[in-house]
């Protein structure tokens, strides 16, 4: 599933009890990616967020639709990505060496970029990875953000067989230990897609960003009978994107926080977490387990 | 450790099997903090970021220190934690009900506020989190990172007794699963302090911040007889307040991210990770661990 080089091996000394050996290790690879608005021939960093190289069109435009910018593929006119060199000159003092940047450019079907404000409620506060930049709960609303409608329904069994799928499609996870990564299911158990990274954030946006790309996220088309599946825990920022995407189903391995639950609850989300083996716990919204 | 509340009750489905019994289990809390700062009769929001109530002023000025904003605690005149309400008209359509939102107010001994284009260097692009704000790598050199000085030197048995020290102060960690934790210790493996939050980096902030206010990192103080460790994974962000703090090892419970690595071994940080029980690895400056 994943493009570009996401893990690296490294040298590493292994210590186990008095002994060292050398060995060679893999580690999953973070690199800054600088998200760029593009319209009428003006351009605006938004962000620059660190993330696992591989799907980072998908990332950009998963990442704009999260974030409420852009919510139909036909605003979008184009996405480039490049590598850009940053001139020696830029650094500061004793740090002239010149370095390269990845950048992934979405062009706005539209004569000029949002208004600098409008982008500023976004950003200014410093909304990059999702978690930090809404001011308070509401303000997910300007978003876009709707409560989920009713139904479908998921079976116990569904949803204890999503980490195993999980699993069997995490190429790199194994191997470093570093990766996380989020799935699409639709109400049978089967897996649509799986993106991985660093950040589950980046994971998520990924997906959601394919789906954009495809159509198959749009303002008639949502995530309304697919369930999502992370490899962490489930915090304000997975919700919120859920929400954007319209899933009615969030399920994660690990632990989930209080506004996760809080936000789950309210926008009608089921939120299933500490998914392990034959075991679950339900959080929020329980009727669309079957059974309960 | 922890003031505030750090964790509440809630009803749960728990689902094993075919069986299902309804509980009480305990999550961590996730709430917005937004942090301010204030000289001469100004106030500028720089970030708001979902944190784990408690060391709400250690959390803003870590954040501040980490960012390079403030080095030295004799900048600060005064923090001020309260909860301020957010009237009902701020809010969207349809979502017009008051709320309230916790704040940090720092008050700088200084005449006015840095100007906001080097506020604007710092957080247009989403720094909040500290994951995302850098445009390059080289940047981190603008907050004042310098690579660590050689010494002191760590045993593998030192090393190895971190974890099970950080779990035994790690008071909630068990109950809910969803908080991380950064702990302070010197090179005999006495601890000296630990924080926990949803965040890592927050958690590391918090522990950065209570020393800073403490005096015990300044112009002239750094932690450079000391070690850090995290429970989760160490990615770029972490290696960066590491940094900032002039620890020279930094510990992580599960894997590094590439950039980690590179970072450590630019910035002169011996990396440990994967450690548990009598293993580890090391991923960067191994002089440091006696007997490599």
């Amino acid at each position: 599933m994943v493009e570009g080089t996401d893990r690296i091996r490294v040298p590493v000394h292994e210590v186990v009890g008095g002994a060292v050996a050398e060995q060679m290790d893999r580690v999953a690879v973070e690199e800054p990616l600088e998200i760029r608005l593009k319209a009428g021939g003006e351009r605006r960093t938004l962000a620059v967020t660190m993330r696992t190289p591989g799907a980072d069109r998908e990332l950009a435009a998963g990442f704009l639709f999260g974030e409420g910018l852009i919510r139909d593929r036909v605003l979008i006119s184009g996405i480039e990505r490049f590598t850009e060199e940053i001139p020696p000159d830029d650094g500061p003092e004793g740090t002239r060496e010149a370095s390269a940047r990845d950048v992934v450019e979405v062009e706005l079907a539209a004569r000029r970029l949002p208004t600098l404000r409008s982008l500023e409620r976004h950003f200014f506060t410093g909304s990059a990875c999702g978690v930090c930049g809404r001011a308070s709960l509401d303000e997910m609303l300007v978003a876009g953000c709707a409560p989920i409608g009713p139904g479908p329904v998921f079976t116990p069994a569904t949803v204890c067989s999503f980490p195993e799928s999980l699993r069997e499609a995490q190429t790199a996870f194994d191997a470093t230990g570093g990766l996380h990564a989020a799935a699409l299911f639709d109400t049978t158990g089967h897996r649509l897609a799986v993106y991985e990274d660093v950040g589950r954030h980046n994971a998520l946006d990924k997906l959601v960003g394919r789906a954009l790309l495809d159509g198959e996220l749009g303002p008639e088309r949502t995530f309304g009978e697919r369930a999502i599946m992370v490899s962490g825990r489930a915090s304000f920022e997975l919700l919120q994107k859920t929400i954007a995407a319209g899933a009615p189903l969030l399920c994660a391995v690990s632990a989930p926080s209080s506004l996760a639950v809080e936000i789950a609850r309210r926008f009608r989300v089921t939120l299933v977490a500490f998914l392990r083996g034959q075991r679950f716990n339900i959080y929020a919204v329980p009727e669309r387990i079957a059974g309960l």
